[in-house]
């Protein structure tokens, strides 16, 4: 067994296919011989999932941002400690659909301009980064369409709508930026397989 | 209807006599024509609630101490901006068994020196401090002999001991001094009746 230690997010607007990129990726890692942890956000261990729930059932309007940001970072803090940095502890590679940057976007952007606070949080709470982000970009118009035939009673936060999700490509290009020294961007206006094609060469040219 | 706007909050080691004493005070306002909402940490609205069932519930060493601030502290955002600020808006009195001193206490101190953090949060998240803090102080031996004969199994926080106990004595006693402007300190070691005469003076001289 290859030993990696290597934490990989997948970021996009909803739609982009990251929770497939994220899976194919996980497979084709483990076909190297890389011992690899597929997770997610929010949730990823067990109290996090319960946080996860508590969080996205129910009215959508029953907590605010602020509320909504600390428990986010309860349930990150609870995958962190028990799922992701025990992986990388072992020398697994953690591949996660959504981390924090899905926060600085989704509730510092789309609800109050809360991005100074989820930032402090994350400094005092998390601290710790991705080493590689797969930001899986494309134009909304395709990744709504797609969100739409898979819509479950918890992706509220898919309902934005296309004027939203231009918002939010636009963020997440922007966080690219900032962060430019763990983001790749990747064209995910293609089929799975030619994007995971691409995914899994940045990866593994990442792990070399 | 008096308006008060007032905030007060109980604090005390278990058995102390403090969720007595906050009932008490809030009949013997609303005897003197105060509108008063009673309430409680963990918990106090909806939300809050089903955060406190979350955290408290279960294998006590299911979240870290740091998950559990975090949680405590999205349970105090939302049971601030439902229940206490909006009833202090409307010129109510706020009365409190157990707020942030609490977790200063309990986080701070019994779980690793984490006071720092929990500082640190309550500025960014809370913010909010009680306009008065009745510290029901006394003999540990006596506060542990009341907590065990009504032990819930939510109580985990009593299981500590009495030498605990003693440094929660003084760790409140120290917080008192701290935050000398808003706190009292009440000597618990009397009749309930005792101990609600000397709440009620302090409480109605704050009033003034």
């Amino acid at each position: 067994m290859k030993h990696g230690a290597m934490f990989i997010t997948f970021e996009g607007i909803d739609g982009s296919g990251k929770s497939t990129q994220a899976r194919l990726l996980a497979n084709a890692l483990r076909t190297e011989g890389y011992d690899v942890v597929l997770t997610r956000e929010p949730g990823g261990s067990p109290g996090a999932e319960e946080i996860r729930s508590l969080v996205l059932e129910g009215d959508p309007d029953r907590w605010s941002a602020e509320t909504e940001i600390l428990l986010f970072t309860a349930a990150r803090r609870d995958h962190l400690e028990r799922t992701i940095l025990p992986a990388l502890a072992m020398g697994k590679v953690v591949v996660c659909d959504r981390f924090a940057d899905s926060t600085r976007m989704y509730q510092g952007l789309s609800r109050g301009d809360l991005r100074d606070v989820v930032d402090q949080l994350h400094a005092l709470m998390i601290g710790r980064e991705p080493d590689l982000t797969l930001l899986i970009d494309m134009d909304p118009a395709l990744g709504l369409t797609r969100a739409k035939s898979r819509q479950t009673s918890e992706e509220r936060f898919e309902d934005f709508g296309q004027a939203l999700q231009e918002q939010m490509r636009a963020g997440f290009l922007a966080l690219a930026d900032e962060f430019a020294n763990r983001f790749r961007i990747v064209d995910g206006g293609r089929s799975p397989d030619a994007v995971a094609q691409d995914v899994t060469r940045i990866a593994l040219e990442h792990m070399a």
